[in-house]
């Protein structure tokens, strides 16, 4: 079936939500994790985090103007950190439930029931449950005209993941991890390894690859 | 374990580029078809594409500075159009198979031998083993001054899914259509949902719903 622009002008605004919102293909799964000035904790689920480089080792993030993460957003303005953590199938309903519009004085981590979690001197907490996280300094905020969303670029200051998932070529098993990704606005979805494919090139096969990124023997 | 920036720097360039790309988490996989003015075909791998709204419905795309995309970035700069198509089980090598560089007179769908599928009047080509796809219009182009990156916002003009897949909400079943993730630069997967869930309200327990979005009783 073909949908039209036109079509999508006359839908009703949360089915037209789901829909656009599904189109991406599947998404990332993360918790935003932050802390005020004056020490309030603050944890958002978002799925809109996307690679942007990796020298610099730069990660995008987009926030709707309709967001009820103002609160992240704010806090990581005023703090220029926050945490990134990865989802995954043991934490998914917890992270769901952060998407809720809770007040300002309440932490989502004490809400959903995630622990927070410190390392070193970096002030921002990451979720003590998630198995993949990350440190980030933050690097610009750019407010879309197009539409009203504000996007931020940070940069990794630091990651800490399980020594099991980190292969031997820089390859993370996020598989391994557990880590989960999203559909639309609220379907949550484990993976299973199709396989890893070698470089290509022009007038080469393609091969398949292990988990270790070795050649698979056909 | 953890690593810091200042490990990240001290890393070998191709063995960062696979731990960077694996942490966002999981990445969209699509194909992006264009065709030149003069009539050539160009096909591309992308991992970045991401919602950014859906009134008006609008998806970016981040090519890198290094891109061997650079065909597919001047036909979308040259025509203002392109096409968003998703990557299913069936086809992933083939998929990934364009990412190698062809010279500007090879078109990559013949090369990995995809086959190309119009629409009416639009004039860039979609892949017609993809389920789910999309013809786009062109809204912005945005060089960003951090790493080179360019950044395309498009607008969706027409949508092609399989009626199947479109639910009663607006919700579209991706893992019906047999739409893969990719993890990493090179790692490709199928998913296996574990459940959708209600709107998120304080106060209020979460509901597992089923792919139709009814609630599951417990």
């Amino acid at each position: 079936m073909k949908l039209t622009s036109q079509d999508l002008a006359q839908m009703e605004k949360r089915y037209r939500a789901k829909l656009i919102n599904s189109l991406s293909g599947f998404k990332s799964a993360n918790l935003i994790g932050t802390r005020s000035k004056s020490g309030q904790s603050n944890l958002s689920i978002v799925s809109s985090v996307t690679h942007l480089g990796s020298d610099p080792a730069l990660l995008l993030t987009v926030f709707r103007p309709d967001s009820v993460d103002r609160h992240t957003l704010e806090y990581i303005q005023e703090t220029k950190i926050y945490t990134l953590n990865h989802i995954n199938s043991s934490i998914f309903e917890a992270a769901h439930q952060t998407s809720a519009r809770y007040e300002r004085d309440q932490s989502e981590f004490e809400m959903v029931g995630l622990n927070e979690e410190y390392s070193g001197n970096f002030s921002a907490p990451f979720v003590k449950e998630s198995h993949i996280k990350m440190a980030m300094d933050l690097k610009e905020v750019h407010k879309l005209e197009i539409n009203g969303c504000v996007m931020i670029y940070g940069e990794i200051r630091e990651i800490i993941l399980p020594e099991s998932s980190l292969q031997n070529d820089g390859f993370v098993d996020l598989e391994g991890a557990k880590t989960v990704c999203v559909s639309s606005l609220d379907s949550y979805h484990e993976t299973k390894r199709l396989s890893r494919l070698s470089y290509a090139k022009p007038n080469l096969d393609l091969k398949h690859l292990n988990l270790k990124g070795e050649v698979l023997e056909p």
